[in-house]
This record gives C-alpha cells, structure tokens and sequence, in this order.
C-alpha cells in the first residue's frame, strides 16, 4: 500500500484520537446543557465519537466493531468527559480549540471510513458515503438524543468538505499517486475547506433556480 | 418460485424505483422545510428511501446491503432530490403524485421486505415485520433526524396496510396459490388499502372499551 | 458454567419477561399519550421492550437476533400493548408496579447483555457496556421516536444501576464466586440500587467542582 511517500498510520491515530476528543466535549457540552447526568454525558460522548465508525462498521459487516478490540477509544472519551464535567466552567475558553479539534476530527475520520469502505472493495460511491457516515452519523445520533435538530445537515460546511476529499482521492488515484500521500492530502483538504468554511463563513445555499 | 403465472421481477424493481422515487420527494421537501442544505437534503432523501431496507438487511445480516452492490439506488435518490431542490417551487403540483407514489412504495417496500425475510428461512411473524420496518423505517427515521414525530405512527394506515397485504399473503399461499400471483396479490392490497384509507380519510383508532 | 449454586435459567427467562412486560407497558403509555395509532402503540412497545437487545446483537454479530428464534417476545409485547390499549383507564392504578417491572427489567436485562457480551469473548468493559445498552437502549430508542429527551440519561439511577451490578460480578469473579450465584447476586444489586434510588430520590449529580 505504500509507495515513494509513507503516510505513518500512527499519525492517523493520533488524528483520530484528536477528533475523538473534539466528539467527546461537543458531545458532553450538549448533554450538560440538556441536564444529563454523568453517566447520561458519557454515553452522548460516547454516540457523538464512536457512533459513526460503529455504524460504518455494522454496515460493512466489520465485526468486532472497531472499538472492541482498541479499549483506547472508550477510555479517552470516558476520561475526556469526566475531565470537561468536572472543569465545566472552563469551557468558553476552549471553544476556539473545539473547532480547530473538530476539523481535525471531521478529517481523520472521513479518511479512515473512506478508506476501511475501499478495503471492503466497495464501489467508490460506497466509500465516499462511508467517509461521511463515518464522520456526521455521530453528531447526527448526539443530536437526535438530544432532542436538536442536527447541526451537521444544517447550513454547515460538513458533508460537503468530506466529500470533497473523497473526490480529490479518487482523481489523483486515478493520475498514479501513491495510497499514503494522497490518504495525507484528503486529510489536508478536508481539513482545509472546513477551516476555510468556518474563517469566512461559507454555507452551501439551498439550490433554487426559479422563484 | 414461479409456477403459472409469472411476476416478472422486473416489474416489482420499477414499482420499487418509484416508491425510492416518492421517499427521495418526501424526505427532501421536509429537509428543506428545516432548513438543511444541499448535502442535508440528500442525506435526509438515503434515509427516507433506504433507511428501512438499510435496517432490515442488517438485522437478517444479510450483507452486502442491498443498495451497496446496485448503485441505481443511491443515484435515483441523488438526481431526485437535486432536481426537486431546483424545481422547488412546484411542489405543490406534485401533491397528488407524491401520495400514489408514496402509496406505490408502500406496497413495493413491504412485498420485498417480506419476499426477503422468507428466502432467509425466518417464522412468518417475523417476516410481516419485517415487510412493515421496509416500508415505514424510512419514514420513521426520517421524520426523527428532522425533529418531527413520526407520521406514519400516527393515525394514519400504513402499518396496518402492510400487515394486512401479507396476512393476505400467507393465507393465499396455504389454499396453493403460486409466489408470483401472491405477490401480484399482496402489492394490490397493500396498494388499495392505503389508497382508500386516504380516498375516505381511513384512521386506525385507538381502542379502548371503557372509559 | 454451573457450580455448587445453581441459577436456574428458567428463572431469569421470567425476569425477563417480566420486564418485556414492563417496557411494553411504558412503550405503550408514552404511544398513547402522544396520539399514536394500534399499531403504532404496539411499534414503541416493541422498541422499547426488544430494542436494546437488537443492537446488542447486531454489535455483536449475534445471528438470527434472539427475538426472531423466540417468538415469545413477540407475542408477549403485543397482547400486553393490546391488553393496555383497551383497558387503558386503569393505568394510574398499574404505576407502582411499573415500578417494580421496570427495576426487574433493568436488572434482567443488564445480566443477559452482559452475560451474553462474555460468551462472545470481548472484554470486560465492552460487556459492561453491552449490559448498558440492552438495559437502556430500548428506552431511549423509545423517547427518540416520541420526540421526548430520553428519561434514562437524566438524572435517573439507571446506567449506574447496571454498571455497578456489572461491576460487582467482575471483583466476585475474581474471588472465585461461581457465575449462577454470581448472577443472582449481580441481579439484586441491580435491583436494590435502582428501588433505593426511588424510594430515597437519589440521582447522580452532575460533578462540577468549582464554579
């Protein structure tokens, strides 16, 4: 799988575990906000981080789920959580770095579902929707429980960034470039467009030609 | 599977395309009602329209899915949901078409949800159930990630057509009827029995003897 | 599996229902209250009473899903929704015993999650979890589709209820206890938190310790 340029896999972990924390304080915040208790914020954590991989995972018939053989997810959120609930009053001051972590976040994991799909040998349509599962289906599932319409499917640059690096994937697959750099480039540019997203504040418009 | 009269299985593919077609109508017009955007949309349109198999498969572990290996599915629902999105103000011309073609995919969904269960050697309980989470997981899911409550719990008759086409069914097939009449059989009573529900406003009650 | 104490099987098979018949009843409640249809109301009961285990199953790969191979669950879920529909006036006069069922439910439940995460092979604390999930999962699934905040991450003793029970099991199993009579102790620790938590008020607190 890799050529001239080595993508350290250990990196993408580290990405993911920064996306996994980013996922266990938004997820926390919002079930502080809703009245949970600690155990009610671990859980919702718990959904808004590991939720999408496990449905990718479930979809994709990957058993055990990738969280059971790697206890370091559930223990990063759990500690991640009960770090946040006891240091509540902190958290406006983390709110710019939520958003740099989220980014990363959004990142990381559409790069490993996109890729995990294309290890199934799925049709690329199919890994491009398991990026963005992989990446959305936890926030979705933080917001449904929560009782919220979900933030990801609102006027927010999410799926789209995500799909974006799925798409700039597969073209330059196409012109030869090895798996590692271009799995370091969709990284970047879905990292890129979200940051940009959020630094000028672009939306996708609904689409209407005609009034 | 077929003895003298032939369903073509073609036929049952369309009836399925157009009931993909009128969830992929249902679930963005409520999209955009929220608000969501382009991505949001299309993503609300997959849930409505293959939500419900999505969950069947999974829970008969029958895998791939049945939309990963046809990608028809994910394009119609695409293309569907774009061009309503653009043609967006003449919705309210397709009202009537979207409600037979809603009712057309009730019918479809719940024949090859219950179809599918059988082939997999599941009780017959478990196989109307299975023909009613085809047809209405969708809905329901839909109606949820968009903050509503679920339309068609409500009084309204689509569990109970479901149910009703493949009771049908099942005693059809103890007095000899062939599987391809059958299904022929069970499409036009889940079909009618929606379509007169609407025609003479049909509401399952609450039941209660005594006050 | 069995040792010099004997827990009998058939015992916790009848907890169980018993607490089936407990969700089935809340399901059905909230179905009401919210203006759902027969079938409806028999829908939620579903969710709630065989909702958490159907995910259970399907994170564990366990197949066919223990409701399709005992269709008791089936048949008990509905007549009890159907018997509360039409005697549904009498329902004030049932809700201390719903109390009662639903302790036993949590209780039932938590054991055969976690029991049945430990069979599968996976470590202790995704069997902690899995124990969670069938208690609480059905619940929640419950409220989502009623569009309500889910009761049980909120300042209720449910998750702690089932973690502690959980927990209690692993530290006797380490002293040698065997697992029938680790079961039963595992299930009237359950039990005792959850009738103490109402009888006494307690909740968990959300932590914060500086403001």
């Amino acid at each position: 799988m890799l050529g001239a340029f080595l993508f350290p896999d250990i990196l993408l972990y580290v990405l993911d575990m920064i996306g996994v924390v980013a996922c266990a304080i938004a997820g926390t915040l919002l079930a502080q906000h809703k009245g949970f208790d600690i155990a009610g914020c671990i859980l919702v954590s718990m959904v808004n981080a590991i939720g999408g991989g496990t449905i990718r995972d479930m979809a994709l018939d990957r058993h055990p789920l990738f969280w059971m053989t790697d206890l370091n997810y559930v223990i990063v959120i759990t500690v991640t959580s009960l770090i946040l609930q006891i240091f509540f009053h902190l958290y406006h001051k983390i709110d710019n770095a939520l958003k740099l972590f989220d980014a990363i976040g959004l990142a990381a994991f559409s790069v490993i579902g996109f890729k995990v799909a294309l290890h199934q040998d799925v049709s690329p349509i199919v890994a491009i929707m398991m990026g963005v599962w992989t990446a959305i289906i936890g926030g979705m599932l933080r917001d449904i429980i929560c009782n919220e319409i979900p933030l990801v499917l609102q006027r927010e640059i999410y799926i789209s960034a995500s799909i974006a690096g799925s798409v700039v994937y597969l073209l330059l697959e196409r012109l030869g470039v090895n798996a590692g750099l271009n799995e370091f480039i969709m990284l970047g540019v879905i990292f890129a467009v979200r940051m940009l997203a959020l630094r000028f504040d672009w939306h996708l418009p609904s689409i209407r030609l005609v009034d």
